[in-house]
């Protein structure tokens, strides 16, 4: 998306340097920063040190680390080392995994010769899938948001709230939960949107960072503000990401995300999930019940980072040594949530609805 | 309550040095350091700076101001201007103008010599009677959380999730929601209080304070978590503090308690308000219609107070020029609250409930 007028995406390959250039992350929202991955140890620190983060970009990111990596040496040998020095850079990322695997498997048949090429193909195409997935959600997205808009009076904006980053910069382009905000801006419809901080990471500031640099009228706000503004009629739909979805359309997602849903369900206003297909989880049918949730360090709550005078640096809010607790994800049951926005088209949060839309990937 | 060990009240008379003393909150939760006020100068920036917050604690200061004053010049002059300048310091705080109203009528009838013993009088009636109305809403409450932990296994704690800080650094004593915690503790029931962080002005902070303070188990947790807590069975019940409740039980309390009443009436959590009767508006009867909410600055959103390596400072948590909006309160329809816990006992949150406590109150 834009960054200040300029279309970026959130890695890309320079033909000039025939080297990757990805935005470094961990600088923002605070300043936006390329960098050029000249190694494959500037891969793997990339990866590992959070300069890219969300799952698809972490796994086009480690299929250009193969390209590169097979450019130096296309030996089976060079091939299974950097396979295996990149996987060990978040060996829990399953779409990592799965980056790695596709590459190695499509290279491994071809003459050495030929790798460097093809896996430089190859990444180009995995980074343009992730481009094309998260488009199409824009465009079934973009019929939900015209449908209000065309409700009311002309030039009244869409508010739309969202929470946490399922932005472009978590992906190649477009994002999950953002696409179809930026496909309605792009078609001219007027929108608000409301950004939930997000706390304790606060990504809300990734996403107001996006949607300001890209033009969008837009407010942050703390996760708390979401039930009143809903109760006051200030929001006309709700629209979050996800990191797992059941087959049975319980929605995980950034802890808070229930609470919302809660709030849309209490105020009859719509909640929506946008969701790559492959992030949906066809073994598990009780998202509550089954799903492990995440508890991360109490320091992620009790301090907070931000930009002050002298740089970026991190304040404590509690009290020396108080017990902080963090559960890093909840669970939205189906039945909060109105429907699921997937590359293939919209859905209701049901088994049924869900097999309708992939029905090679559900259970027979 | 106790502060390691010690008791403690917000403020208290010393006889020694005849002045009084508070604890100067701006500090906290970083710093316990009292203040004593010498001079009208310093009672009115107590008040205007936040020295002492919660309309109580407030109320309670102003009365002592008054009894300062006049122990210098008890004229009717004097005592005017005494009113006028505490008046000042924070004119739309209800509690602040009934207690100056109390006192002056009290003592406009009174011989000058007379005065400034009377005054000091009042004050501490009017200290203590804050007091008692909180102990009083505890030994109430204490009967909830007993009946909980007599369901348990012996020993194992009852887990109670607080939202901001309803506790007695608003008070004189004991706090609103927290008096039936402190009574609880002592009377040996194990206890474990999820600590909301109440963004954006992170009250949560006080209130782990307060308990840690005292030695009451707890933890500070995301405003995010409590949903996906109480979803996991982890969540016995909610109390809160309210700022105002209308006369059909409607509560308008810090933004946020909305998402948690509906998280605990989703998943059978009984939802309790504690609250002194003169926070009841007899003239209000649909909180979410008519209750206007503060929209207080973005900065304090946009910007998180902490301690860092120098001492006290802020952090910048957005992108430069991020728009935020700050509504400050929400309202809990009665709905969606199990019950009311005020000084005359427990009641439902209704016109009939509340009616049946305070039935000289009631619209007949």
């Amino acid at each position: 998306m834009k960054v200040n007028g300029t279309p970026y995406r959130s890695l890309w390959w320079s033909d000039e340097t025939k080297a990757l250039q990805i935005i470094d992350q961990r600088w923002l929202p605070h300043a936006f920063r390329i960098q050029q991955l000249d190694s494959l140890a500037d891969y793997c620190t990339a990866i590992t040190d959070m300069h890219v983060r969300g799952a698809p970009l972490i796994g086009a990111t480690a299929a250009y680390g193969m390209a590169f990596a097979l450019a130096q040496d296309s030996s089976d040998n060079a091939m299974t080392e950097a396979y295996d020095r990149l996987h060990a850079t978040r060996p829990t990322a399953i779409n990592l995994r799965w980056a790695l695997d596709r590459v190695s498997a499509a290279m491994r048949p071809l003459p050495e010769h030929d790798r460097a090429t093809a896996a430089l193909q190859l990444a180009h195409e995995i980074a343009d899938e992730d481009v094309e997935i998260n488009r199409r959600i824009g465009t079934h997205g973009l019929s939900l948001i015209r449908a209000i808009a065309e409700q009311k009076p002309k030039g009244a904006p869409v508010r739309i709230l969202t929470h946490c980053n399922a932005g472009w910069l978590a992906t190649v382009d477009w994002g999950t939960a953002t696409s179809p905000m930026y496909h309605a801006h792009e078609a001219g419809i007027p929108l608000h949107v409301w950004v939930d901080e997000t706390r304790p990471r606060n990504q809300g500031a990734l996403t107001a960072w996006e949607l300001g640099s890209h033009g969008i009228s837009h407010s942050y706000i703390t996760d708390n503000a979401g039930g009143h503004l809903m109760q006051r009629g200030m929001v006309d739909m709700v629209i979050t990401g996800t990191d797992r979805t059941t087959r049975t359309g319980d929605v995980c997602n950034k802890i808070g995300t229930y609470l919302k849903a809660l709030a849309a369900r209490d105020n009859d206003v719509p909640f929506y999930v946008a969701l790559p297909s492959p992030t949906i989880d066809w073994t598990v049918s009780d998202g509550v019940a089954e799903i492990p949730i995440e508890d991360r360090p109490a320091r992620e709550v009790t301090h907070i980072q931000g930009r002050d005078a002298t740089g970026i640096s991190s304040v404590q809010v509690t009290p020396e040594g108080t017990p902080a607790g963090n559960p890093a994800f909840d669970v939205t049951p189906a039945r909060l949530v109105t429907g699921l926005i997937t590359e293939r088209g919209i859905c209701e949060a049901s088994e049924a609805g869900l097999a309708g839309l992939f029905p090679e990937m559900a259970a027979p």
